[in-house]
């Protein structure tokens, strides 16, 4: 079996998984990020720098990165749509941004008000911006496998989106099932699609878990070359086009796979089931973690 | 890639679903009867012929039984946990049993009061009963990877139990993830044990999604060789050594990612999101399935 040593998970509650929940006081997110940073996880995006009008759940994006300095030791990001985005997180104090670039037209006119081509254009001063900083920058590729408005997407736009972030001097790259719908085969194709064309850039995926196979979907990247995942602690995170249906792969489910896989990762199982009663006592309503509910397997 | 053409799926949500559950009249178990007939399935897993005492959800063991003679084109099976058993499921015209051992001593015991080789030996009885009257027999190796009560098992311990039945001459073997601890690399690597000593029988697995790594051990078992899978609609089905937690993987989710995976299977998604629905109906609370919630993929 080809499976890497160590994955990177990045906890991504405070941001994919709050973002379309009702919003909850500054204290509550730092309770949540005071618990995710227990969880010894080195890699933590904490809030988006977006229209607090159309993301009022992050409106308060600047008061909690007042918040972040008292872990020097974690690497915080925020997502941002814009240079202007980018700017703010970075006069916030943000060192490391996401940009991120729906392969789809239809899903990027409609979460940014540009074409996919448009969006992928303006990389170029995402970089410019952030790198006069000392600021690195992620492009993450959504709606990577399907468009809710698109239907599946091709992946020679994937593809163009990548090399484009490439050639304009990204750090990193990622790949995102935003609606949650790939499957682990799907995963597998696109992940050896992309690995050609990023060199010694670390690829990373998000996965959600929507119809159940996050989780494989998750494993299929490792196995194929992907080092980075995205995670949130209680699988947190809702979809806007599933109502009610799970959300980003709960990290303490992942944590569990790669550590029965000898697969080293910086988190901590129990840490990370207490962060996500944390998480679901924030927002007041279950999680669909599966080890919120059984626990780390009982043996002996 | 390595995946097969077809994958044979065993819904199992009557007896491993229903198993631990408050019994619930026979007329509402016909209701989810025709409801899974009515998904193309052909093989169901009907009820259990054993202790009423021990499992009062499948007391009605004969007269569901009687059922079943309507849908001729299904094979039906039964499990049994002791030559009685398996006489009174043949008496009942059933032409299909599935004989249990557990891998490990100590649920062994605690499921049937004997030691894993005691029942390993039993075998012999059970097959020489069941070819009798032209009836098959599977034998499904329990606690394959875990014990609740022992703790990781000795994959030995299951290529023993796989050997004799073998030699025993049993129709079917499968290994089942009894309290759902198991992941894609130990379902692998005990896949790959397993296969050499079967010769062309079919290898069928179950598993549980208590710990949310259901589908992702799934593919894994599919991509090893394993051709036949159980799974229960709904994901109805849980494990009494975690309360609340998830059951068996939800049929719909399976049907889900094998069809974007390219392997055929004979259930069909819609049919099978309606029988999860009968389903929770049936037993009165919400069932874990991932596709009940979000349904299948919203595309253009």
């Amino acid at each position: 079996m080809n499976l890497p040593t160590k994955v990177d998970i990045r906890e991504v509650c405070l941001r994919d998984g709050l973002q379309i929940e009702t919003p909850i006081p500054l204290s509550a997110k730092v309770a949540i990020l005071e618990a995710i940073v227990a969880t010894g996880v080195r890699e933590v995006e904490a809030t988006a720098f977006v229209s607090p009008s159309k993301v009022p759940a992050l409106a308060d994006a600047a008061e909690l990165a007042e918040e972040l300095h008292r872990f020097p030791d974690v690497e915080f990001s925020a997502l941002v749509a814009s240079p202007n985005g980018a700017k703010r997180a970075i006069a916030a104090g943000l060192r490391s941004v996401e940009y991120v670039v729906s392969a789809s037209d239809a899903h990027s006119r409609a979460n940014v008000g540009r074409t996919s081509a448009e969006a992928t254009a303006q990389i170029a001063d995402i970089v410019a911006i952030a790198h006069d900083s000392g600021t690195s920058v992620e492009v993450i590729v959504a709606t990577a496998w399907d468009c809710p408005f698109d239907g599946p997407t091709d992946p020679q736009r994937v593809l163009d989106i990548v090399s484009a972030a490439v050639g304009f001097g990204v750090n990193r790259i990622a790949i995102a099932d935003t609606i949650g719908t790939t499957t682990p085969r799907r995963v597998t194709s696109l992940v050896e699609k992309v690995q050609p064309l990023i060199g010694d850039l670390p690829l990373g995926a998000h996965f959600h878990n929507t119809r159940g196979a996050g989780l494989a979907s998750a494993y299929a990247a490792v196995q194929s070359g992907v080092t980075r995942l995205d995670a949130s602690v209680g699988g947190l995170g809702g979809c806007p086009f599933a109502p009610g249906a799970s959300g980003n792969i709960a990290t303490e489910d992942l944590v569990y796979m790669l550590r029965d896989s000898d697969i080293a990762v910086d988190v901590e199982l129990s840490a990370a089931i207490d962060a996500a009663r944390i998480a679901q006592d924030a927002v007041g309503h279950d999680l669909p973690s599966a080890l919120l509910r059984a626990g780390d397997r009982i043996l002996g």
